[in-house]
Order: C-alpha cells, then sequence, then structure tokens
C-alpha cells in the first residue's frame, strides 16, 4: 500500500506532528509507503512529490509550518483537474490520499471522493476552530496561547499609561480565538464576528473600567463589526486565499474610542505571529493522534471519513460535516463570559 | 446569600482562575457575598476567613498558587470536626460552600452534603488529571506543558553528547503527564504507573534509539515501577498529604540503563516546578469556566454535584462520580503512543 | 533621610525592579524611608505620593509597568513649576530624589539639580536602549526577546506560503531593538533608522533569498525610511509623549516590495507588546543594580549623577552624559551583521 | 584558506550559532572554505570530519547543541597525539583551526599553537561564565532564564504550602548561575561555592522569612559548601568530563533546614535542563558575533588568541588569559546582593 499525504491552506502549528505520526504508524505497524504531494493540491495535480519516510519525519514533531509546503490550488477549477490528479496517484502508484487541510482543502477531498471515487480520508486543520464535527483543531490552542501571552504583556502597558489597549487577533468568520484568548487574559471587552457589537455599549465599558481600576484591554477579532453598517477597511484588496482583506477592525475601533470617550488608545494586530512556530503540547498531542488515526482509517478502507476529537476520543465523521457549515460560537457561551467585561 | 469557598490539597495552576469566576458571576449576576475560607478544611474547621469580594480576585487569573492558601486538614478526623464545621457556617452565615480539591478535600466535600447535610458544591482539581467525571482537570495542561518545554531542550543535550537522559515527571498512581509530555516532547520510552515495565525492554529501546540516529529520552511517572519487585527508593517517609514519597524512580532507571546498555545516562526531576506559576491559556479558560459553573450550581441549589468537562461542556456529575475511582491511563491509548518507542 | 522616587516616561520592564532594590537596601542598610511620587514629575509637581516601604515593594520584581505609574509632564514647562516642586519637596520633608526615565525625564532632573540645587540621582531607562552613558538600559533585553520569539515563529510561516514577512519592531531614532532581534532571530533583512535604506537593495535581497531557500524575513525599525524622501506615513497625528507617530513603515515596505518582486508580503506591527509584561532575568539583574547603585549613591551625596553599565560594572556618570545625545548603531555594527542580509 | 572547526566539552546554548557565524561570514567575505571535525579534539585526532558549508548551517541559529558533536577527547593525553593532529590537519588541507570550548579545550588549543604551532582562534564556552578575559560567555543568559523561570514558578507553590523550596542549579566552581538567578527570581537565600555557607545563618534567614511574609525560595550552586567540613555527597564517580559528581548538596540542604527549622522543605534539581535547547536573543546576538569576530581573527592571522566580550565590543585577548584563572563571583558582589536575603 501507497498512501500520498498533502496538507492545504494557511499555515498551522501541528501539521509537520500529523504527518510524523500518520507516516511513523504506517511504516511501523501496516509496513505502508508514502508519497508526499508538495503544496497541497497542487502537489498531485502536477504530480509533485518528494519522499516520505521516517527519516523524512525525524525531528519534525516540534517545528511550525509543514514540510511539504502548501497552497491554495484547487483542482475543481482547473481545467481537466481532476483526470489529471486521478493520473498522477496512479503513475505514482498511490492508493490512498490523507488530505490534511481546512474547509476548502477538505470540500475538494469529498467531493473527489464522493464524485471521482478517489480515495481519500481527512485530518480537520483551522487555526480559527470553525470546523464543525470536530471539538477542537490542532493549532488553535497555540494560537490561543500566543495572544493570550502578548495581552498579558499589554496590562502593565494599560495600568502604567491609562490607556486604551485594542489588540486584533484573528477570526474571520468565528471569534474562537478572541473568546479564549480574551477570557483568558482577563481582557475586559471581547467582540466576535457572531454578534455585532454596540459601539456605545464597548465605550461605556471602557469608561466604567477606567473608573473601577485601571485601562481596559478589548480583545477584538478581525471579522467583528459594529452594528450600523460595515466598517469600511482598509482596502478591498484579496488574500492569497481569495477572501477580503477584514484587516484594519481594531484601528477603527481605537479611533472610536478615543474619539467617544476621550481616552487614549492604541491598537496592537498580532497577524502572522498567532500560526506560525513550535506547537503547544496540547496542539501536539491532538495533532498526533490525529495522524495516528487517519492512518487508520486508511487501514481499514473507511475512505470519505476525516478524525475529529470528541471528548478525549478520536473519531471518524463524513468529511461533509466538516465542511457542511462554520462551527460559531454559541450565542449562550459568549454570553457566559459576558460577566468579565467592563 | 453568602457562600463559602475553599481551596484544599496539592498546589495547581488555575485555583485563583476558578475563585475569580465564581466571585465575579456570584458577585455580579446574583447579589451574592462571599467568605473566603483559609487553608482548605481547617478555615471552616476553625473558622478562619479572609475577605472576598470583587477587589480580592482582580489581577489573580494569571497567577498560580491560591490566595485562600491550602491544606491537607481533613475533617473527618478531627474530634467533633463536622459540628465545629457546622457552627462556623451557622456562625460565618454561610449558606452553601464551593470546595476545590482532589480526591480528598471532594471526598469530605461529598460525605458532608450525603450524611450532614452541609450544601456544598465541588469544583474537581488534580494537576495528575487522574479524576473520574471529567475530561480534564485544570492545571494539568500547565504541568504538561513545562515538562514538555523541558524535554524540548533535553533533546540537544541528549543528541550532543549521545547520553540517555531521564526524565522524572509528576504522576504517582496515573501517568498522564509522562504519557501528553511524553509524546509532546517525543520522548523514545515512556514508563507510566499503570503498567509495570520490563527493564529488558526498556534497555532494547534505548540501544536500538542509539543506532537509529541519536540518544533518547525517556520519561518515567514518579510511580512507575519495574516488573520484577518494586523498586526500593530513597525513604519511606511520608510528605505532606500522608502519602509515602515515591521520588526516585528516575534515578534507579538511569542507573540501571547505565549499567545494562554501556551508555551514560543521567535524570532530571522536574518536581514542584510542573505545578507552579501561571496557567496556560487552556487552563485559565477551563478553571473560569469551572468557576462560572459552580457558582450557578449553588444557585440553582444543585447541592452534592461537581463541575466536570464533557467534550466543550462543562455539566454536573455528582461528587461520588470523582472520587469512586482513579481516572487511569487506558492500555489502548498506552499501546496506541507506543508506536513511537525505540 | 527621607527619599522621593518617581518613573517617568514610556513603560519599561524592570521599572519595579528599580524601585525594589532602591527601597530594599534604602530601609535594610541606610535606614532611609521613601516617598512614592505618582506618575513621573506629574507627582512632585502636585504633591501626590504613595506610601513607599517594604511591604510596598514585595512581590513586584517580576511584574512590568511601574507601581508609581508613570506620565510625560514636564515641570520646567508649567507655570511655577520648579517651585511648586521644591515647595513640595519640602513639605514632605523629601531630601533627595531618585528619577527613573529617559532622555525627558532625566533631562528635567538634570536640569533641577543644576540650576535649583534639587538634589537627583538618575536611573537610565529606555527600552530602546540609544541612551548615551551605559552600554544597556533594562527593558531593552525583554523587548529584543519579544521581538525575536516573535520572528521566530514567523519563520514557519515565510516557509510554508512563500511569503515576504516585514515585522515592524520598535525604534524611532535609533536600530537597536531591529538589529539585535534581527540578528538573534534570522532575519534576511535589518533596517534601521540610522542609514536610509535603498528599497532597489532591498528587493535584490528579498529575490536573492528566494532563490537561494526560503522565503525571507525583512526587521524594520519604525524610525527607518528609504532614501529617495520620507514616507508619508499614516498621519502627522502627534502621540502621548509630543512625537509625530512614526508608525506605517512596515505596512508601507510591504506593498513596495510586493510591487517590484511581485512576491506576496505581510506586515507585522508588534507594538507595545514589546514594552509590557514580566521582564527577562538579564533586565531583573541590571534593573535591580541599578536601584541598589542608585540608592548608594544618595548617600554617598553623589547628586547629579545617574547609575550606568559599563561591561559588568555599574558606575556612576554626570546625569547630562546620557541627555547629550543619542546613542545610534555605529556603521560598523550594522557592516558587521550585514553578513547575514539577502 | 581552509578552515577546521570543532566544539569541545559540555553542551551549550549558542554553539551552533558560533559556527554559523564563522562560515558565512568566512564565506561569503574571504572565499574559505571550512572543514567540520566532528566531537571536538576527536575529530582532528582521527580525520573525522563532516561537510561545512552554508547549506549546513542553515536554519541552525536558534538550536541548541552542536551540529558539530562535542567530547572530552584531551589529544595531549593521547600517545602520539599533536602528531596525529598535524598529520590530519595536513592532509585535510586545513590552514586554520576555530576551537569553540571551555577551558580544556582552549587549554589544548593554547598548548598546540604554542608548542607545537598550530594556528588555532579560540572561542569562549561556557555554561557557567566562570571563563576569565570574558565579560559573558553565551549559554549562560539562557541557564540563568531558565533557572530564573523555575524559581517564578516555585515561588507560588512556596507560598500555597508553606514550604521552603530548594533549588539547585549549575556552578561547581563558581557561583554565577546561582547569584544571576537568585537575584532575578527573587530568592531569599543564594549560596554559591565561592563562599562556604554558615547553616545556622540559613536557617535564621528561613525563619524570618517566615515570621515576614511566605515561605523562603533557597537558590543553591551545585559545588556550595557548608562551612563545617565538606558535605559527603551521593557518591564519588566521575562523570563524563572526568569531574567528581557534586550533586547533592540541594537535598542535603533541604533535609537540614527540615531538622533545624521544622519547616518542610522540598528539593528541585533543574539538571541538565539549564543547558539545553534554543539561546536567549542575548546568546544568539553574543555567540554570533564571537563567530564573526574569529573568523575575522583567522583571516588577521592573529593565532593564539580567542574572542571575548568586554562591555559591547568583542575583542581578541590570549587564549591563555581565558584558561589561567577561575573568574569567580567577587565577595563585594555578593554582599551586594545580600540585602534581599532572609
Amino acid at each position: 500500500m501507497r498512501v500520498g499525504v498533502l496538507t492545504g491552506g494557511g499555515d498551522c502549528p501541528g501539521l509537520n506532528a500529523v504527518i510524523r505520526g500518520v507516516v511513523r504508524k504506517g511504516v511501523q505497524e501496516y509496513g505502508y509507503e508514502f508519497v508526499g504531494y508538495r503544496d497541497g493540491w497542487r502537489g498531485p495535480l502536477e504530480g509533485d512529490t518528494i519522499p516520505l519516510g521516517i527519516p523524512n519525519v525525524r525531528g519534525i514533531l516540534p517545528r511550525g509550518g509543514t514540510i511539504l509546503g502548501s497552497s491554495r490550488t484547487n483542482p475543481l477549477k482547473v481545467e481537466n483537474g481532476v483526470r489529471r490528479i486521478k493520473e498522477n496517484l496512479v503513475k505514482d502508484e498511490v492508493d490512498a490520499l490523507i488530505v490534511i487541510g481546512g474547509e476548502d482543502t477538505l470540500g475538494v477531498a469529498a467531493e473527489l471522493h464522493q464524485a471521482y471515487g478517489v480515495r481519500c480520508v481527512g485530518v480537520p486543520k483551522t487555526i480559527d476552530n470553525d470546523l464543525s464535527g470536530t471539538d477542537y483543531t490542532f493549532g488553535f490552542d497555540t494560537a490561543v496561547s500566543i495572544a493570550t501571552e502578548a495581552i498579558d504583556r499589554l496590562h502593565t502597558t494599560a495600568e502604567s499609561h491609562m490607556r486604551v489597549l485594542v489588540v486584533e487577533v484573528m477570526g474571520r468568520h468565528a471569534g474562537w480565538i478572541a473568546l479564549h484568548s480574551g477570557l483568558a487574559g482577563g481582557a475586559n471587552v471581547i467582540l466576535i464576528p457572531e454578534q455585532r457589537f454596540d459601539i456605545d455599549q464597548v465605550c461605556t465599558w471602557v469608561t466604567s473600567r477606567f473608573q473601577a481600576t485601571y485601562a481596559p484591554i478589548v480583545v477584538v477579532a478581525e471579522g467583528a463589526m459594529p452594528q450600523d453598517g460595515d466598517v469600511v477597511l482598509k482596502d478591498g484588496s484579496l488574500d492569497s486565499f481569495g477572501h477580503v482583506r477584514l484587516s484594519g477592525i481594531g484601528e477603527w475601533l481605537a479611533k472610536e474610542i478615543e474619539q467617544r470617550t476621550g481616552k487614549e488608545a492604541r491598537t496592537t494586530v498580532l497577524g502572522h505571529v498567532q500560526r506560525g512556530g513550535t506547537p503547544t503540547a496540547f496542539d501536539r498531542w491532538l495533532a498526533t493522534r490525529f495522524g495516528l488515526h487517519a492512518i487508520e482509517a486508511v487501514r481499514d478502507g473507511d475512505f470519505g471519513t476525516m478524525v475529529a476529537l470528541r471528548g478525549t476520543d478520536v473519531v471518524r465523521v463524513p468529511i461533509g460535516d466538516a465542511t457542511a457549515r462554520l462551527k460559531t460560537v454559541d450565542p449562550a457561551l459568549y454570553a457566559e463570559v459576558g460577566v468579565f467585561f467592563g
């Protein structure tokens, strides 16, 4: 049995841990061979492979990024994309694919499996934690940890200078990183894309916080928006994943707060720092187990599924379950942490 | 309504986060008052209280330890202990208790509730993650993170000097910290209390690792034991929690490995470093939510229960569920990570 | 003897360590009393004091910020400012002042001492490390460490996505943070205010890096400027210290690089994260020793001096030495690290 | 010109940074070729080399350990050792050696240069910071940082449980790590090898600390000894560097404190964790600059010298200066930090 492995979409700490788990178990327990496809779906599309054996996965567990490279290539939108992939799989003698990626990458896997019989097992990946069907995705805990550490550091500046500090974190469509890091960092306001915010309410929290003790910290997800109309952000350009760039809400917010409350405000945009570097222990554990279970699904011939975390168990669910709808923050959970606002 | 809060047993990052969650929600949403009892069950036993309001819980979220102090006092073993507690609760006008602790501390709460009608809600706490009824306990992720970072650092020494490095981590009766940190740190051997180890097998792994690449790292839980009889450890003295001190397996192992393989071996005992200091973002999230849900249980009059994590939900279970039996590492899970040994 | 202590200017990890060192030694060895002045020069100007004894400095060593607060108040620009200060010092029975601050704060101390006989000892403070007369200032090592860790994390994103990553770090007039963090983080281009950069040369480095291996990381000090004319940055507004806001060079650079090389580029602006939070061990050591030596200078009656690091020794120099001229990066040193560019 | 490079003695974060600095500058600025000798002096003795060019030093800056390996081989004690080295240098067409190591490794370099004309340039390396002739050695700041972080974490346990915590850090003959980490971590007692301690005084400090506030932290260098006779430690065995193992003072101290004060005491032995893993930004800066200057010394034909830090400058001193005598903690400096004891 020869198994192809690819990683698609945005950077995410833990990708290498998955690859290592897949290869170690596949080779040692099942005697499989592996082929690494480069840069997501571009690899099988163009037949671009790299060797993938135990020596290639040594020492990669703590390293961020992916040794296979990544891209946003969508073979379904490429002429003869499916045929070219099938030809390359035959040429490379690849019997099954392990596809590690987010909504877009897994969506292709689901389609290739269902419509064209390509034998795929999926591993869900998103720093934003917004994939349905799994309790958590790896990379998320790392992003939350980095954002929390930044918020910890900003507290002292907020206090010493009596300034409002706005921290913009990742999360275009879901506020998980904002919610978790904001709570863990002791933020005084947390704004998420799931619920349009009332700028007057934000300013009331900011002002009351100053009266009570210190200067406040406002954590805002990049996709959060005020109630009264969308903020016109920096530009309408597309980023490398084809999404409109939404960066800028943090600065908009700082200016509004300054004007409305008369308090000085500053913005920190953490950006890519949140998605790079060594994964946390939690993410290494989760990603490794995802890898071990993905190759087990291949061995069981359980194609069209993806691995998922449920409690402390790794289970299998249909790939479609993950990509069908976005997992957003439940209003009840958002309300629960609201006790810390202001 | 006046609610007493106490923390018992060993140190654990996240205790302060629980206390803050309890008080913030209790005061702001329900208008409750709070009384802090000092040093675990010693507090209500001796009527030793400290003020506990919103000003007292400001800024404590990222701090390790507990602002309430802790002890191993067991009021059930003290003459008239129960009566004294009941008298003090009356005197302090305390209507309910939130008890944050491990097996022993919660065991007292269960007994006081069931046999004597003391209105208690429990919050499970153990760095070792070995309490039943909850997916995880706070403090565990912090301990695993610290141990993993130490293992990361030891890799370079192992490689540069071709030495076996033995890391002894916490875990007297359960191997959770060893298992998670060993996997996350890329250890080559992981030994846990749940399964007696074969020293010959350990030496085979050590030797094969040297042949394959580098020097190995062996992670051993303090409670792990070889197959052929118990190791006679340092001394039979009791530690502050009344347990026999089990430290020493790490050094025993290093000596055995040296003698049997001829390879130099060194031991690092992480000790209390694993249980102190600022909690990880994960533990702050979990501990805070435990606090929010514990006070909700008090409001609902749901006494005799304790909060617990199930997947991403915080639920309530009978306190007895947590203390009935130790949650140990499932043999199947241990076997799963065995693919990385050697 | 009663000694007043104040901290002025921007936030800087280590301020609390200085205060603790001053008070511990002053009380225990010399039997002095202390008065804390709040918010820099605003404190003695308005007679705003807080108690400052050994209990007040317990536990503050690892904490960022300053327990005394800070401000940019300049009493020399306030009507009757000097007289009001002198009156308040008399009223508070303060015999000497320890002034912890940067160029502006220390400049006031120098003037008050020289022209008005106010007995001041200075402690140099600047995150930017650009004060003359001392090898290093505390806070700088912390800022460099935080920036280096961020660069470490960005490497994996740069590699996995083949994007140019621009990191804007602090340094309006001096490139020390950019130089040290850029070197320590393995950046491929480092741009500093001391030397206007050639955007063509930057693009050549970027392109050649792509050819050699991976995507490049460009570290740019916020005050760096291209050769051909100043970049028109975001706005001309003044920040809280009265300086024109210079933020924005990072984004300008990313856009220029994208247009000129056709490679995707992203910017991270670390901002205030660099100056908050717990100090590194190096900064705690340096700040504590500065505190110990400052109170010794008071004891010796050596006013008008400030403490300074020379090699491993803490010495005294005239306050004027520090504020006379900016300590900028020597062209030879910048050339030395140039071997890593491209 | 072909230059050989070797690293000898114990592990030390920053070794790879030196190697990278040497090679990058040597190749790019001077057009030199390089030969890596494996495992310290064993390499040139046995002619065991590995390729060393720019591709080999990519990405090694943040990695602990040494890509060249290390050993304690002393060629002066090997039959025909010098002749064999000279023959191998001729065979490998090596014109000069860059020797990175501590007292022993550099001592060989000094002898080979002086007595046998082998063209050597030295780079001082010791985690213990006890080499004369340089303000600091790389690796020291990393060790201090790791020990400080551990002490930070132990504070909360000390406070919550009112226990004395003894932390044993590295430092057989010099107390630099104990002194710096003890000060930076806010320890209440610091014991160093340079000054025999009075166990009664230690217990007085411990007791007074309990009365004042919290439980104390005692930092002890592994080579510290009480006044009245040497402590008989674990065993008399030699470690891999031929020194008698001195580990054990931490545990001895904890037991003595328990018996004399009646307070519970616990020991943490940090061990090899202090010398592994990624170097701090400070150490990467220092090690890289040492590398750049070492190859410059080779270019200048300035053999028999070693690079050294003086203030912020890297200078050259005779190798003998470093190895002539140990750099120990000045009694005045130890007295200076004594204000924090108790």
